[in-house]
C-alpha cells in the first residue's frame, strides 16, 4: 500500500529512529498520556512532515498509543531508510526521495485516501489540499494541527475568507513551539548551514536578515553571537525597533544589500527578495532562505530577466543579468530543512510535544470546537514545557500562599474601599 | 496651590527639563499630534509618576497642547528642583522629597482634588486611590492609562472582581512599551545600579534572578552580557525553559540562593523572596528589587523574626537571625527608580509616547469605551515606534504589491479549489 | 606633616576602608606574605594612586606589614574622608580634593621628601618627577612599580633613551593585571560611567572606540554587550583585524566620527582625537576618554580654534567653531577614574595584589636587579591569580604525571631518534 | 613519483581549488611578493598539511612562485580529488585517504626524500621525523615553519634539550595566526562539528571545556554564544581566572564531568581526560577533542580497563566498565579537522599568509638564523594582517605627527629634567 524507494533499508532506519527516541522526553511523556487515556485508540491520523528519524519516532509513538497512522513527505525532505523502517513497522508511507513535484502531490492525495480523522501538518499543504482536492474527507475529521508560521498564515486567511471547514490548532503559536523551535532551533540550524556551506567564519561577515520575527531574530542573534555584523530589514516598525535595541543596524533591504556578504530571507513571504535587490548584491556574496516559503527569493524572476545558473546545488552560482555572480544556497529552499540536519532534536521534541498535545485537544473536544484556527490552551502548553524542563534538569518553583494572596488583591496598602471594607 | 519643597530652585530644574526634551523625539511627535487635533485642549489631566526632568517634559508638553495638567509624586522619587520648575511654569505640583507616607497619600488626594478627566499613572496607586477614597471623581473621567506591569496587574484584578469603574488603557502592555522599557530600560538600569552600588564587577559573580518576564529576562541578559553567571527561578515552566535556552541555569529559588553573590527579585509580586530564603544567602551577598513592588523581598518579616539592620540606606547591612550579614540595596525599593538615574531617556521617550497615544485614544473615544482594561490599538502602537525609529536612523520597508498578494492567498501553488476557481 | 582637607572626617573614611578590605582577598594574602617574611619591615614606601578606600586599604596593609608608608594623590582623584582616615591611622598624606595643578605637584614633591625606597605608582608621574626634580632620592631606592599602560610607556621610553635610573616593575603588564583590570575593570567602568552620565541606553547607539588594546577592546565589548553598534579605529592592523573578528566595524576615525552617537578614546596617546575629527561629529553627540592621558581628545586645540564651552562639568557642552554642539564628559579626563566609582573592587584587589608582589620582588632582589623595566616573574603573577581564584570559588587542576611526561617528550609516537634511543 | 588514490579525479579537485583561491586574498598577496622577489625560485619546499582545496591552493601558489613543491598528508585528512589535482598540475603528492599508520609514515619519508630546503608543517611530525629518521636532510635546509600549538611545543622542547638542528619559525605564535585561527577558526569549527554530529542545540547544554588557551577559550566562547552553560577546567590560575571573568564556571575536571552533557578537550596534551574522568560522565553524554593531539582523551586506557566500543565512527558509542554509555565523536581525533569542513577559509587564508611570510623570512635570512625556534618578525606579521584587513573592508589609521611625538616623550607636562633641558 505504501510508496517508498527501497524497503530493504529498514534496519538502518530503525536503528536511527531508536537512537532519536532516547532524546525525546517530552514526546515520550505526551505519548504515555495518550496511551493511558486511550484518546488516540483506533483514530486515523495522517502525518505530513520532514521524514527523518525524529518524525518517524512520533509516528511510531502514535501507533503504540493505538492510532492508525499513515505518513507522507515531499521527496526533497525524505530519508528513504527511515521511510522503509516505518513501513517495516506496519505504517503506510507515501514518500520517496526522488519524487517529482507531481509525485509529491500524488503522495499527499494517497495519504488523504486514508480518510484521516486528524492531520498533523508541517506547512499546511496537506490541510489545504484536502480543502481544494478532497473536500469529501473533511466532514469526518476531528481537526488538524499545523506547526509552522508559514503554514498557519494561509489557514488564518482561509478562516478570514470563510473557506476553512475544520477546526485547526495553531501548534506553531504555542509558546513551547514558537519561543524555541522558531527562535532557537531554526536560528541555529540556518546559521550553521550557511556557515558550513560557505566554509567561512561568520566573524567579520556582514549578514543581512530580511524579517525580524521569531525566526529572523533567531538568525540575527546567532549570526551576531558568532561575530557577524548584522543589518535587519523590516516592514513592522516595532520589530524594526526591536532589532535596533538588539544592537543590529536597521535599513531598507535595498540599502543593506549593497554591502552584504550574506543575505538571508526569513519572512515566510514570497517575493521578499525581488530580482531588483539581487541585482544590488556584491560579487561572490551569498543568499539563502531560513524557515520560509518557495520563491521567497525571486530566483525565477531573476532567471526570467536574463540571469543564468552557472552551477546549481547546495552552493549554486547564479550570474545576474549585469554579470555579477552570487552564490545561492540550496536553490533557495529552506536551508535549515534541506541542507542541514534539520532542527536540533531537543527542540524538535518540544515541537512534537506540542503537536501531540494539539492532537489530544482535538480528540478530547471532538465535535465541540468551532471551525476556526485555535490556540493550544495555556495549561496544555505549560505541561509540554514542564516535561521538557525536567529533562533539562531545571527546578521549578510554585507560588506560595502569600504570593497567591497578593495576586488576588488590588487595594493600595492600608486603604479601605469606598464601602469601608478593609483590605 | 502646590505643595513643593523649595520654589527657588526652579531655574536649575528648568534647564534640565529643556535638555531632556532634546532627546525625546517620540514625545515631541505625539504632542504635536495632540496639539494639532486639539483633543487635549481644556482637558484636566493628572500625572502621577517619578518626578524627574523627563516626566516634567511630558507635563509641559501636555500643557502646551492645551491641557490643564496637575502632577504628584511620592517623596522618594521626587526631584525638588524639577518640581519647582513645573510650578514656575504654572503647573500645580504635589510632591516634595522628604514627604512621609501620610504626606504622599495627601498629595495624591490633592491631585485628585483637581477632578481629573484623565489619569496618567505609574503603579496605579492614583487610579486605585481614586476608587477607594474619591469615587466621586470617577464619574466625570474619560479614563486612565497605566504604564507598569505591577500597576496593570491589580487593575485587571479590579476588572475581574467588578470593582473597576473607568476605562483604562494598559499602556504597559503596548509592544512599544514592554519590549523596550521593561526589557531594555529596566534591565540596564537595574544591573547598572547594582554594579555601581556594590562597586564590583559583574564578571565572575553568581547572580540569581527571581522571575523571567520582560524585566527579569532583561536583568539576566544584561548581567550575563557583563560576565555574570546567572541562575533564574520561575513558577512558569515556559518562562523557565526560555531561561534554559538563553543559557542560564534554572533552579528553585531556595537552591539557587545558597551560592548567590547577588539576588535580584523581578516578579512584581510581594513575598517573592521570603525570610526563609534570605536565611540561606551567604555572608556578604547582596539583595535588590528590580522593577517591582513593596515587600517583594520580605524584609519586614526578616526583622520581625529577629533580623537587625546594622546600617540602612543605599547599601544597607542586615544581620539575619542566624548571624550572617547580607547587603540590602536601597531598603528593598525598586532599585532602577530610586538608586539609579531612572530608565534611560531614549527608552522613556518611547514609554511616554505610548502614554500620550493612550491619552489620545481615551479622549478620541470618550464615552464609547467599555469599562475595562484595554490594549492600545496596534496602529497607535506602531506609530509611536515609527517616530522613534526615525530618530534612531533606521530605514523601514513597505510591503510590495507581490508580497501583499501573497499574504492574501492560501491555495497551494497550482491548485484550484473544489469549486474550480483557479488560484 | 600631612596636607589634607579636613582631618575631622576620619571616622567616615575609616568605616569605608574597613568595608572595602572585606572584599580584597588577594591583597590580604599578599600582605600576609610580606608580614611573615618581614621583607617590608622598616622600608619607606611612597604610594601615589587614586585615593579612595581600596587604595587606602593597601596603604594600611603595608603599614601593618611594618613599612613606613606615605601617600599622595592629585586633588581630582582624592576622597578627603579617606585621606583623613589614613592620617588618623598615622600615615602621612599629601592630597586634598581642591588642589590646583601647582599644589598637586607640591604634594608629590612632599611625598618624595620622605626619600622612599620603593614607589608604588599609577601613571608614573611620581617616578618621572623623581627623575626630573629630585634625582637625589633615586640613589637609595630599591625600585618602583607602575600599574598603568600609560605610565609604563614613558618608562620604557626613558629606558630606551638611557634616562631611567632605577629598576621598575611593569606591574601593568602582569597577566593578572592587564587581562582583568584593563580589559574588564576599565571596560565596565567606562561604559557604565558614559551610560550613567548621558542617561541613555547603549542599545541602539553607535559607539566609536579609538584604540583596540586591552582597554579599548574591553570598552567595545561592554558597549556591544549592552546593545550598541560599535566601530573601532586603529593604527595596528592586527588589532584592527581582531576588532573585525569580534564583530565590530572597523574604519578610519574620521569616517566613523561622522555618525557617532558616542566617541570614546582609549589609546593612552595625546592627540588621538584631533580638533578636525571633533568637527565631524553630529550635533548632540558625546565624547569621552577611557583609561588614557591628558589631551587624548584635543579640547585645548578645539577651543584655541574658536570652540566655546557653554557649560563645563560632568556633562559639558562645547560649541564647535562650525556651530554644532557636542557633549564632553568630565572635561576629557579619564572617565573611569573621575566620574565613576573607580574600577570594581574585586578587580582592584587583583591589581593591588600585583603591585604588592612587585614590591616583594623589588625588596627581595634589592641591589641585584638591572636598571630597566622588568616583567613581574610568572610564578609571582600566578600566585596572585591563585589567591583570587580561591575567592571566586573556582577549582584548579594540577597536571598529572602522564601530562607532565607528555610535555617533556618531543619524538613522534613510536619513533627512536637518530642515535637509536627509544622514546 | 606520487602515491595517491585515484588520479582520474583531478578535474573535480581542480575546480574546488580554483574556487577556494577566490577567497584567499592574503595568500595571493604574499605569493605575489614571493614571485616578485624571486626568493622561492628553485627552492625545494615540502608541504605537510591537511590536504584539502585551501592547502592545495598554497602548494600551487608556491609552484607558481618558482618553488619545487612536494606534498604529503596523513590519510585521515586527505581529499583524494584534491591530491589528484595537484599531481595533474605537476606537484608530487604522497597522500591517500585509506593509508594505514605505517603508510602515513612512509609518505612522509617519501616527502623527505625530496631533500626539502624548507618544510611547511602542521603538527611538526615531518620536522621531527626528519630529526629522528632522516637527519641527513637537515644539513641543507634553510629551516622550517610550524603552524600549530601542539606542533610548536615539542620543537621548543627539542630546542631546550639541544636536539633541534634547524631554525624553525613558530608561525603558530604569530598574532595573525593565533589570535584568529586558534581562537576564532578552531572555536567555530569545533562547536559547529559537535552540534552537527549530535544534532542537538547548544542552548541549554552543559558544556565542559578542558583548557582555556586560545583554542579552549574560542570553543567556550562559541558554545556560550549559542546558549550553552560552560564550565572550564585549567591548571593555570591566570587562565582559570580569565575563564571566571568571561562568565564561565571554573572547576576541577573531575567535578565538572559529573554533570557534563558535552566534554571537549582543548589542551593539546595527551592524557588530559583520563579514564577515571570518563567514568564520571553521565549516560549519553558526549566527548570530543578540539584542536589537540592523539589520546588527549585516554580512550585506549578506557578500553584496556574494560570499556567496549558498541559502535565506532563519527558518533561512536563506548560502554564504560561501569556500564554507562557515552558518545565519542570521531574516535577522539581533532574534530575540527576530521569531522568538520576544516577551519573557515578566510581564517585559513590568514594562517597560510603567515606560513608564506615565514618561508620568506627563512629564505631571506638563510644561513643567518640561529638554530632555535623563532618568532615571525612583527613587521611581517603586520603585513599579513594588513592584506587581510583590506579584504574585510576595514579602514586603518596612521599615527599623526602629534601622536608620534607624544610616544617619543616621557617627561611630565611642563617639567624640565635635572639638567635643565625643557621637555
Amino acid at each position: 500500500m505504501s510508496r517508498i524507494a527501497d524497503s530493504t533499508r529498514w534496519h538502518e532506519g530503525a536503528e536511527r529512529i531508536d537512537w532519536a527516541r532516547r532524546f525525546m522526553p517530552a514526546t515520550a511523556a505526551l505519548t504515555a498520556g495518550l496511551t493511558a487515556s486511550g484518546a488516540a485508540r483506533g483514530i486515523r491520523i495522517a502525518l505530513s512532515d520532514v521524514l527523518e528519524p525524529k518524525t518517524a519516532a512520533v509516528a511510531l509513538s502514535l501507533a503504540e498509543a493505538g492510532a492508525e497512522v499513515a505518513v507522507s513527505c515531499v521527496g526533497r525532505d525524505t530519508d528513504d531508510a527511515v521511510a522503509a523502517a516505518l513501513v517495516h513497522a506496519g505504517i503506510p508511507v507515501y514518500a520517496f526521495s526522488r519524487a517529482t513535484d507531481a509525485e509529491d502531490r500524488e503522495n499527499v492525495l494517497a495519504l488523504l485516501g486514508h480518510r484521516p480523522e486528524v492531520i498533523i501538518d508541517d506547512g499546511s499543504y496537506t490541510i489545504r489540499l484536502a480543502h481544494t482536492a478532497r473536500p469529501d474527507v473533511l466532514a469526518g475529521m476531528a481537526g488538524a494541527t499545523e506547526q509552522t508560521t508559514s503554514g498557519v498564515r494561509p489557514l488564518r486567511e482561509m478562516a478570514r475568507q470563510g473557506a476553512l471547514r475544520i477546526p485547526v490548532v495553531a501548534a506553531n503559536d504555542a509558546r513551547t513551539k514558537s519561543l524555541f523551535d522558531n527562535a532557537h532551533g531554526t536560528g541555529q540550524a540556518v546559521v550553521f548551514a550557511v556557515a558550513d556551506l560557505l566554509g567561512r567564519p561568520l566573524a567579520g561577515a556582514h549578514v543581512v536578515v530580511a524579517g525580524f520575527g521569531p525566526v529572523g531574530s533567531g538568525i540575527a542573534r546567532h549570526a551576531r553571537a558568532l561575530g557577524a555584523r548584522v543589518t535587519v530589514s523590516e516592514v513592522d516598525p516595532v520589530a524594526a525597533l526591536q532589532a535596533v535595541f538588539a544592537g543590529h543596524a536597521v535599513a531598507k533591504l535595498s540599502d543593506a544589500a549593497r554591502t552584504a556578504d550574506i543575505l538571508i530571507s526569513a519572512t515566510g513571504i514570497a517575493g521578499t527578495v525581488p530580482s531588483e535587490v539581487l541585482a544590488l548584491l556584491p560579487e561572490d556574496s551569498a543568499v539563502a532562505v531560513g524557515g520560509g516559503v518557495d520563491q521567497e527569493i525571486s530566483l525565477e524572476d531573476a532567471v526570467a530577466g536574463g540571469g543564468e545558473w552557472l552551477t546549481r546545488g547546495k552552493v549554486g552560482v547564479l550570474r545576474l543579468p549585469g554579470g555579477r555572480r552570487i552564490r545561492v544556497l540550496d536553490d533557495g529552499h529552506c536551508i535549515n530543512v534541506s541542507a542541514a540536519e534539520g532542527n536540533p532534536i531537543e527542540i524538535m521534541d518540544l515541537s512534537f510535544g506540542v503537536q501531540l498535545a494539539a492532537v489530544d485537544h482535538l480528540l478530547t473536544h471532538r465535535g465541540a470546537l468551532e471551525i476556526a484556527v485555535h490556540e493550544l490552551p495555556r495549561a496544555a502548553d505549560d505541561r509540554v514545557a514542564a516535561h521538557a524542563l525536567v529533562a533539562f534538569g531545571g527546578g521549578l518553583d510554585t507560588p506560595s500562599a502569600a504570593q497567591r494572596a497578593f495576586l488576588a488583591s488590588w487595594r493600595p496598602r492600608g486603604e479601605r474601599d469606598a464601602d469601608g471594607d478593609p483590605e
